[in-house]
């Protein structure tokens, strides 16, 4: 492949994700999953801490329990796997950075092997439960989690526009204002 | 190409991504930036909010004036192109973990092309003087730049390895602890 042609399809890659939120029941094989947590793995993050542990989840009575705590996490209820990260809890900024960092990687490995992926969010009283169903200790942070399955086609919010700003609204030369 | 042999090249792709801190100093291609833009454009963010707008700078004296504030972006002294997110301001955390995911498709867009990056970070008063630099209105959120360019091979940082945890240390199955 020459490497203008494989530029092009890497940019197409990379593109191209968008949330998926319906997922067909089928397991995601383990050679994807391994693909994705060694994706993970080589995530960069500040001071090359990997301020991170990945909870993995695939029993669907722990998926259910996860998609009722408070948040945005519905998604997870019909999700094939689960990931929680797991943040150390030490510079709160940097780790909410490297931790979109990490769960971007995280979905793109899935996409790479076409597995679908959306991010959920606990808030309130759902952080704290999540961490008590997990056995994450108290000086541990959790905040997001990744749906991750097969993406169910049939799905009217598959077919949904997923509109982006134009990018005369989105980029400046040289100054903001 | 058939489906495995792109899955695999996907992710081959996605694992090398390294953080590079010494340029060769020609300029990126515009073709690589509207690449990268474009990528940037149509990065997921909470409720599709995509919460901000990117500074694009080559101007060498605001690159050294940038690298020079209080902070962790001393790299953008010899980019060929500084990239700053400068983020609505509106729900902090979701904000900072879009701005993670934001940052590393624009790297990964990068490394596309061989360009590489790395990210910098502004503490203290060096978030104000970026801002006041900038232009950036009080009310926005400024914390990260990313610095681009082809990498300099000669560089000994370059070089260097960046270690990572094995993966028994940073996955759980089912339970965290």
């Amino acid at each position: 492949m020459n490497d203008t042609r494989g530029a092009k399809e890497r940019i197409a890659f990379l593109r191209s994700l968008r949330a998926v939120r319906s997922f067909r029941p089928e397991p995601v094989p383990e050679g994807v999953v391994n693909d994705m947590l060694e994706v993970a793995r080589w995530t960069g993050s500040a001071s090359n801490r990997q301020p991170w542990t990945l909870v993995i989840i695939r029993e669907r009575e722990i998926l259910r329990a996860l998609a009722r705590m408070e948040g945005y996490a519905k998604h997870l209820a019909g999700a094939a796997l689960g990931i929680v990260p797991v943040m150390d809890g030490e510079r709160e900024e940097q780790e909410i950075y490297d931790e979109g960092r990490l769960c971007e990687r995280i979905m793109l490995a899935a996409h790479a092997h076409g597995v679908g992926s959306s991010v959920g969010w606990f808030v309130g009283s759902g952080v704290d439960e999540v961490k008590e169903m997990l056995g994450v200790p108290p000086q541990r942070r959790v905040r997001s989690a990744i749906s991750l399955g097969y993406p169910d086609e049939t799905s009217r919010r598959r077919r949904m526009g997923q509109a982006r700003k134009p990018l005369a609204e989105i980029v400046r030369e040289e100054r903001y204002g």
